[in-house]
């Protein structure tokens, strides 16, 4: 590792003080590290591999009421495209291979083996081997994050950004579209480029139409791609809520209190009646309470509680999979473990400990001073 | 101040270090400390004035799911009593002046004159120089909280303990009950002394009767006063939620996420049915949404949002309050300020700075990154 780091980042820091901050890892019998948090103005998930930069995906402004922060943040043409709900992926191919890093900048095996099996991304990068793919994985089967869409079976990768690697520079939303269709890459949906202005009113038409479908949101990207700003569903707000109360020591108390602020100024933007603002606020009480409930039953029971996923996939990687899970401290409980023709099919439950084990105190009679 | 700190309150710490955590004030040209925060096991509000020493009120700890929380807290008979909807004040006698600490130990000029008007304690402290009388101040007209209380027109001081000044040894509850009996002081409602499994009954029968008439809930002590547990209505979980979503950036991120779980454990307690836990998932969600709405609205509008209180008093007394909130930099807007016959009756409110900029700042297009 013999780069100056800290003029390729643009940082004024010492080198080896920046190396510090990085987590190693290993994947495939090689050494690489990961930023798994934001350091010196590096993006999170920034990773190094041998010499190679993988700058992390930028955080992304969220609009709280719409029309006035596109007003804001837009001077040009305003592209729309869907916001799936999966898991940030960044694809780049390094040394003549293919790698999956999460949004922490992890080589995750189950992920590249998805990747290799689901893109032929090789044309893609033997023409743009300095660019890297960043996409959302989505579907049913994946160790992460769950939320169905009727389009994809199994797992899909959207492509919505496409980046120099090691700048992190974004390539126009136009050319990324056309490097998507040349390639045979899939993309997000894209709902076209408008005037600020215009864009609001389509933002929102849209919003309507996935909030029925029960999905996201939407992105809205400078043509350039550099500026962008995301904007969600009352869904997406009330199925963040579901998941959290699910688990509520794990998760309520981060989540709660931005979802609501959410609804709120959405209510507010739509110049919603009292009717169907109580509407709305029962809709999120149920969101908030019932899993809750159902929670603290479950424990009552002696029942797992946890995020339960499934994986498919070559013995090998689910094992290591597994495995890697329960190195990072992970109590994981097998639902069902079987065989589908060489595939090895894995249901798990990443048990929620901090959930069993609160419900559980304060079931026995466990106090707490608030 | 030349007593023995340290061996007075039991610690090791040396008595320099002890005091330094102490906050300086003054009231009626006398200098007193106190304690904002607990520090080396001494309680949060406690208070020295000159050599006297003005223990803090214990925290209190909070069952979650009653019937256990009872079973693993007492051996012996529980007593049961109101747990009143005010704010927390201790009243003791030094060198002949009736003085009245928050919460937090501060001598508060209102309340302090408040109590002398209200209380009739010369009687109380002329035998027992040495104990202070703990109470509930309840009422609308009050510069901390509101909850209307149908019996109180005013303000109203209701006694639930009495303990040693210095040690802060409480009283048993009998002998309590009758001190306040036998020199006419106030006490809060008291249901009775029972077995822990028939405490349990009892105190349900109260939660439901207090809950359906918006009332906060019910405190069990063991007789000696010295261990004790709240436990609490739906009631005033939604009231707490409205309250803070009121003004959301200044409480909605501590309050809701407690509140929730509160209700969620009790809801499981009680063994609701899929109906009922719906009903009051729906109700929760009401009490969250609805003021942050109104709040928003508001903002957007141009009014001022914050707590407002009326204060009744001296001229002197209200002026001296007023002061005491702007210099703690409390930004306050009056709403009305009239003289009803000596005394001067003052509507305002706490402008809730945090609220009011956030929200602004997000109505005019600002951004999140979450």
């Amino acid at each position: 590792m013999s780069r100056d780091w800290g003029s390729l980042f643009d940082v004024d820091a010492d080198p080896a003080d920046l190396l510090e901050h990085f987590d190693t890892e290993w994947f495939r019998g090689r050494r690489y590290r990961h930023l798994s948090d934001e350091r010196h103005g590096i993006e999170r998930g920034t990773a190094l591999v041998g010499d190679a930069v993988v700058r992390g995906y930028p955080s992304m402004p969220r609009a709280l009421v719409l029309e006035p922060a596109v007003r804001e943040t837009f001077e040009g043409p305003v592209a729309i495209e869907e916001k799936l709900n999966g898991y940030n992926v960044r694809v780049a191919r390094i040394d003549g291979d293919l790698l999956a890093f999460t949004r922490s900048g992890f080589v995750c095996p189950y992920t590249t083996r998805k990747v290799e099996a689901l893109l032929d991304a090789e044309a893609f990068f033997d023409d743009h081997p300095e660019h890297m793919l960043c996409g959302e994985l989505v579907g049913p089967e994946n160790p992460y994050t769950d939320h169905d869409y009727s389009e994809v079976e199994e797992v899909g990768f959207y492509v919505f950004g496409i980046r120099h690697r090691e700048s992190g520079t974004p390539m126009g939303v136009e050319r990324r579209l056309d490097r998507c269709e040349t390639y045979g890459l899939d993309s997000v949906d894209h709902y076209g480029t408008y005037t600020p202005a215009a864009a609001v009113d389509v933002a929102r038409e849209r919003i309507d139409d996935l909030n029925a479908r029960d999905r996201e949101g939407v992105v809205l990207k400078s043509t350039d791609g550099k500026t962008a700003l995301k904007y969600t569903t009352s869904a997406i707000h009330r199925a963040d809520l579901e998941h959290a109360f699910e688990l509520p020591f794990d998760y309520g108390r981060d989540f709660v209190f931005t979802r609501v602020i959410r609804e709120a100024f959405q209510a507010v933007e739509r110049g919603e009646s009292p009717a169907t603002i109580r509407e709305r606020a029962q809709e999120l009480g149920e969101a908030i309470l019932q899993p809750a409930v159902e929670t603290i039953r479950a424990v009552d029971r002696g029942d797992p509680v946890g995020e339960t996923h499934t994986v498919r996939g070559d013995p090998k990687t689910i094992a290591d999979l597994l495995s890697y899970f329960r190195d990072q401290g992970l109590e994981l409980h097998i639902e069902r473990d079987e065989t589908d023709g060489n595939q090895r099919v894995v249901t798990f439950t990443k048990v929620a400990q901090s959930t069993r084990d609160k419900t559980r105190y304060y079931l026995e009679g466990g106090t707490i001073d608030e």
